[in-house]
């Protein structure tokens, strides 16, 4: 038969990169396309011996049907947790489970965009947060960003100008793709901002622990007094991607439309795992584990930089990141960074052009994203001296 | 400040049901409401051992990210399976998997429904599936029901006077509330209809396997020789309902729109339990285990059954199931089952009345639902005993 697809999905592209990423199937193949934190680094043992005592004692429970809150102690817990550490939560605020950061992006979107409603992004931004939002046929504009974060000033420019503005969506520590971490200053203004204009924040912080230099920076929803920023944060980064857990901690009123939009959708997270996470967070010490991560990423990180900064011969600029998974990388202006990562690809080290990235995925960048948290140090050494001949033979 | 929730979102109502279900969290209460499998049914030893095992051998892997499709050998034995035992598939169609079945109507919802769009639903259906309708600003249209499935002279009717039409939403199989199968013959008129008009038919089919009764009636997919079927199938009812795993089959066109709308939702479905059901699927004779389940609720629904008999004096109309979880019971004309449930939640036990099952949540209704899959044969009998007493005051 004939599919008439829905105005907001038909829209809806694959993506160029998808023709880059084929070659990672290959297992000869390079990659710092990934977004993978690394395997290692799962706490795979403690998970273990959580998962035989479940299935020992509560198995009933952990693989019935549940609340699509989420799991009551994991939900406390990461509460109590967000809230002692970070000081994110007020009375005002309720947390609920999401099935990955991912779904809270696309819930929050769900919830308050109209089609043609507008989402300011910074630019560039993370691709699954762009689709989400393209997905619900919402426009997009971006905010030029420098090492500081967004530009304040042609932020409120939009602000003031554009009509039916419904979210700032921000990722203001260690951002993808480009490695960023929004100053403490500007963290304020935007906050400002947003109460000034009634409009909320979507705070994006998959990444925001694994910090490895410089100086705490504390998350926007730390300083919300108002109710206007949702937190979205993500186990996945810290326990493991494949499990699919996150949250969201946002003012009551807008989790309890999560929750309406989780219900219809997946009904609720696995179970089985958000009661493998709460007793993680019980038992052991998460933040000594994630200090572990960030040694691990710390190594990756300046093993590249010093490896790029030795091979590259200057032709491409970076700032060296202080946390996170991403480095941006940029060849001299005027170059297309996906003809250059079509030419790494079939000497077989990939990277992700930075096209993928923006708001109009034809526009041409000459940045791209590396990875450092999946690739073990040999593949760094041999993927940058690979990429380093691609580069002299193309930048002259 | 101030939320403004979009259009699509602002109309869902928490359901009325609620009130009357808040009261089976207390433990004295007798639930007949809920559409949970029976925990006994759940094969945790055998997933237990899996599960060691993939934290022995592949942890990495099963904790890593995954791919949006769903996991290879999960998909691969899930659609031979399918194929070889019920003729579901066609070199035409492709198979993904979903956070359960419920995620397969919330994404062809998505990728199929402009605002304004009808879907037509059979009257009384699953309120789970008529709220991620309302969550797109999908117009209802309800066809009614009889014991033999929906009414085809009303169907075609409607497909003839009314445009954009864009699925036939049906339970063929032990319908959610009623219980009802539809008719072989039935089953080929919606297909020659759906082809005729060029609409597709979502076939959600999460308790077609529970049969305990009487004669096998195909799945409407095993028939569909033109692409016009997506089938929704679910593990929650055979497996576990926790794991949140399911699947849908579908043309490829639909298939690849339905994993855009996953990539952007949930990324992919918990992975770790992917790799359980592909393992269990492998090692173990699944189809045995479903007999097992069979016997079980065919023991509950008779006991149930037989306790109506004898104590509700046949002031009660039901018809006996041949298979799911559900009992579809009616008051005499003109009476209310909100009214008359609310009456038994005073008595610590609780029914589902018919009007959650209504495309106007504020239809009044004789009809409502009782569970016999989750309460215990002691329960059974002593709920019905306590709705007897209610029933005698209430209905003279």
């Amino acid at each position: 038969m004939n599919f008439k697809f829905s105005e907001r999905i038909s829209t809806l592209q694959p993506s160029a990169i998808r023709e880059i990423l084929k070659v990672t199937q290959d297992p000869t193949v390079i990659s710092f396309a990934a977004g993978n934190p690394a395997p290692e680094s799962f706490p795979a043992a403690e998970m273990a011996s959580i998962a035989a005592e479940i299935f020992a004692n509560n198995a009933a429970s952990a693989l019935q049907y549940g609340v699509t809150e989420g799991y009551g102690p994991l939900k406390e817990l990461t509460a109590k947790r967000m809230k002692e550490k970070y000081n994110i939560g007020r009375t005002f605020d309720d947390i609920i489970i999401t099935s990955g950061g991912q779904q809270a992006i696309e819930m929050l979107t769900k919830a308050l965009v109209n089609e043609g409603d507008v989402i300011l992004c910074e630019m560039p931004s993370f691709i699954g947060a762009l689709n989400a939002f393209r997905s619900y046929n919402a426009k997009l504009i971006g905010i030029p960003m420098d090492h500081d974060g967004m530009d304040m000033e042609v932020l409120e420019r939009t602000l003031q100008t554009t009509q039916n503005v419904k979210f700032i969506y921000t990722i203001p520590t260690f951002q993808n793709p480009s490695g960023h971490v929004m100053s403490l200053e500007r963290r304020k203004k935007l906050l400002e901002l947003a109460q000034k204009y009634n409009v909320l924040i979507l705070e994006d912080s998959p990444y925001f622990e694994l910090r490895f230099a410089g100086e705490y920076v504390p998350p926007i929803k730390s300083m919300d007094e108002t109710g206007c920023v949702l937190f979205s944060g993500s186990y996945s980064k810290i326990l493991a991607p494949g499990i699919r857990i996150g949250f969201a901690i946002a003012p009551k009123e807008l989790i309890s439309k999560l929750t309406v939009a989780k219900q219809v959708s997946d009904v609720h997270t696995n179970l089985f795992f958000q009661m493998i996470a709460a007793e993680y967070l019980k038992r052991y010490d998460l933040d000594a584990h994630i200090a572990k991560i960030c040694d691990l990423y710390r190594t990756r990180a300046e093993l590249m930089c010093n490896r790029i900064d030795e091979k590259f011969g200057g032709k491409v600029q970076y700032v060296r990141p202080t946390g996170g998974l991403f480095l941006w990388c940029s060849l001299p202006e005027g170059y297309d960074s996906m003809d250059f990562c079509r030419k790494t690809g079939e000497k077989k080290v990939v990277a992700v052009p930075g096209s993928s990235f923006s708001i109009d995925e034809r526009e041409i960048t000459p940045s791209f994203r590396m990875n450092y948290s999946l690739p073990s140090e040999e593949q760094i050494c041999k993927g940058i001296d690979l990429m380093a001949e691609v580069l002299h033979d193309y930048v002259k």
